[in-house]
């Protein structure tokens, strides 16, 4: 079976365009939004449910999954998708951004990287090497390198340090890989510099990855810096290979960014914010906490064709939050996830029929988002939990 | 549409029967087990799940519907059937155990009673004519009426007043109930008093009820006082009238109640259970944070046909406990409550068949109990707990 991207239409007006990601579990049609399963579950829903809302690829995680249950428990559980249940494309994260982000005292070298499992305490060692042997043990379809996740607003010596050590691991991963199914992804830093990040797309493009992300933004910088960042770094990808923006993320900031050439989207975002009573409408991002739900009779959005929206109304899901009834979880997460498959499908569409440029200006205009400041303290305040989830 | 029980089955060497309940809703099909949705939802599941279990009926409860969301507004929205999803035969509570249970300072009266919801301390009245109202807003197929539920180790003259209070709110109920289609069902108190358990059968049964439920018991007393209760009570219900449980409860108790003639169940036990990890199994329960189960790479019970068995493995279900991820509890609530929809229709085969003895003794002989004490001490720590779901 042949895998990698092929690219299927070209929008006149932007970068944006359409694909097809071949993958030994099945094809994923870019731009795609990928719910995520950090610990081999898309929390509160089934494999079904997830395949439901019309999600072709999921995202795992390799340090969660090296933590807990094991890499080996896995491997002889049949690999990641038979012990999921997930028989479709699965991405798995390297664990670099969990390292820094849930191990404030994680230990850096050229070699690797030591850490202590947020978990337990005990100390770890990951490195280039070790992750990619761990994602071909795990089975992925597409495993992402090791990088060094420098802070949005970390110095230049070691927003510079970060972007050379992780073309030298992008290196030693390439070499690492044996397996001929699994696709191999490298990660661009240069946090917000856009000279750095210039110079890490372009050590990269030297080497053959499948695909590059472009990891280290929606970190806490100004949402016009991370589309900057886009601008400068994306001309420096092949534009054969597929563009992977990791952990975007709000539906506004899917649409920003497949205008710029983004194929490749996750984040948790849809399914945590759906667990406070957060649903995304046409129109905006809704509280079902709001007391105006509570006697509404009809769905959340009427013309959703979500299981939770032909089923239940929001005055149910109203009280089932209010209630603290499991099931209400469930029922905003499938709403949530299925509003970005519906986003992306329509977004798809638009592409390939020439007037992306006039879905997107439509989208903007209708829908309601949550000001920067907000934001920023929303973010902020996931960020600092231990668990990052 | 005709409604009410017909026997269908009896078996010769004890008690036990078969039978159809005819409900507005569809037919149920006794001995059945109901699952609860106390606050209109089986904690975890969507109707849908429920029903694949084999599920016929499942239970509500007027109590926390009253307080939340409230009955007016479940009415406004179609009543219960139809703002929760569940299209079968719906049973509700009347609420008395509720009040007297989670409401330490209810004040009773022969009028009604005076209670403080366990919510927000606001105070209510309830009396028998409110809850066949309420209930009739709801549109349950059986209504449960107001029920004065003693102590299990109250005084004698406790005891006496209950059982004459509930006598006469019964009778209450009864005459305030106008709907043609919606079934009443009385409840027999007396605590562990076998005179008093007569006394109230008794005067009860003067009455024309749809059928008869058996309250105030698996309180804390012991195993053998429960069973004695239901021998000495049971001769006094008419024949051809439902027996209802209330209550009950594990697997161990339903096989031996349905010996001594009760035909209907309803118990949190199998979801409450399985969130805590506890998963039935032929063999008795096994609880799934138990190490050995970390590597099982077959299902809790290779013989068991519900989703989960059919899906996941042991040792994904075990991951997913140990992670905290939700999706385990759904699990394992499915698997719990298809085992009781397994063995209720295994029981109501063996009385067709009339080899309910041989069933009852070998699954006895197989099924691994909890020890009593274990078993007090579980149940005490849940009457201490104020939500009481």
């Amino acid at each position: 079976m042949k895998t990698g991207f092929t690219m299927l239409s070209q929008s006149a007006s932007s970068p944006a365009r359409t694909g097809v990601l071949a993958t030994a579990h099945g094809e994923v049609h870019t731009p795609v939004f990928c719910p995520v399963g950090s610990q081999a579950s898309v929390k509160t829903l089934t494999p079904q449910e997830v395949r439901d809302t019309g999600a072709e690829m999921i995202l795992s995680n390799t340090y969660h999954l090296y933590l807990r249950p094991g890499i080996e428990l896995v491997e002889s559980m049949g690999g990641l998708h038979r012990f999921m249940g997930w028989e479709g494309p699965i991405l798995t994260d390297s664990g670099g951004f969990q390292v820094f982000s849930l191990s404030p005292l994680a230990k850096i070298t050229d070699e690797g990287v030591t850490f202590k499992s947020h978990i337990d305490g005990s100390s770890h060692f990951l490195t280039p090497e070790g992750v990619v042997s761990y994602q071909q043990s795990l089975g992925s379809d597409i495993m992402m390198v090791l990088d060094d996740v420098p802070p949005h607003d970390g110095s230049e010596a070691r927003v510079t340090a970060a972007v050379e050590r992780t073309s030298a691991w992008a290196e030693r991963c390439l070499k690492a890989r044996t397996s001929k199914t699994q696709q191999l992804f490298c990660i661009i830093q240069g946090a917000v510099n856009p000279e750095l990040r210039i110079k890490s797309a372009t050590e990269l493009a030297r080497l053959d990855f499948d695909g590059f992300a472009i990891g280290g933004l929606s970190l806490g910088e100004d949402k016009q810096t991370t589309w900057n960042m886009l601008d400068v770094t994306i001309p420096h990808i092949p534009l054969n290979k597929p563009r992977y923006l990791m952990g975007v993320g709000s539906p506004e900031d899917i649409v920003e960014a497949v205008a710029r050439g983004i194929d490749i989207f996750d984040s948790v975002l849809p399914t945590r914010v759906a667990r406070n009573g957060g649903l995304y409408t046409a129109s905006g991002r809704i509280n079902i906490h709001n007391s105006a739900f509570k006697t509404q009779d009809r769905p959340i959005e009427e013309k959703c064709s979500c299981y939770t929206c032909r089923n239940f109304s929001a005055g149910y899901l109203a009280h089932l939050f209010r209630s603290s009834e499991l099931l209400g979880l469930r029922l905003a997460s499938i709403h949530n996830i299925y509003f970005l498959q519906s986003l992306t499908r329509c977004i798809r569409e638009s592409i390939a029929n020439g007037i992306f440029e006039g879905f997107k200006n439509e989208f903007l205009a209708i829908y309601r988002t949550v000001s920067e400041e907000t934001r920023k303290q929303q973010k902020q305040k996931w960020l600092a939990k231990k668990s990052g989830l």
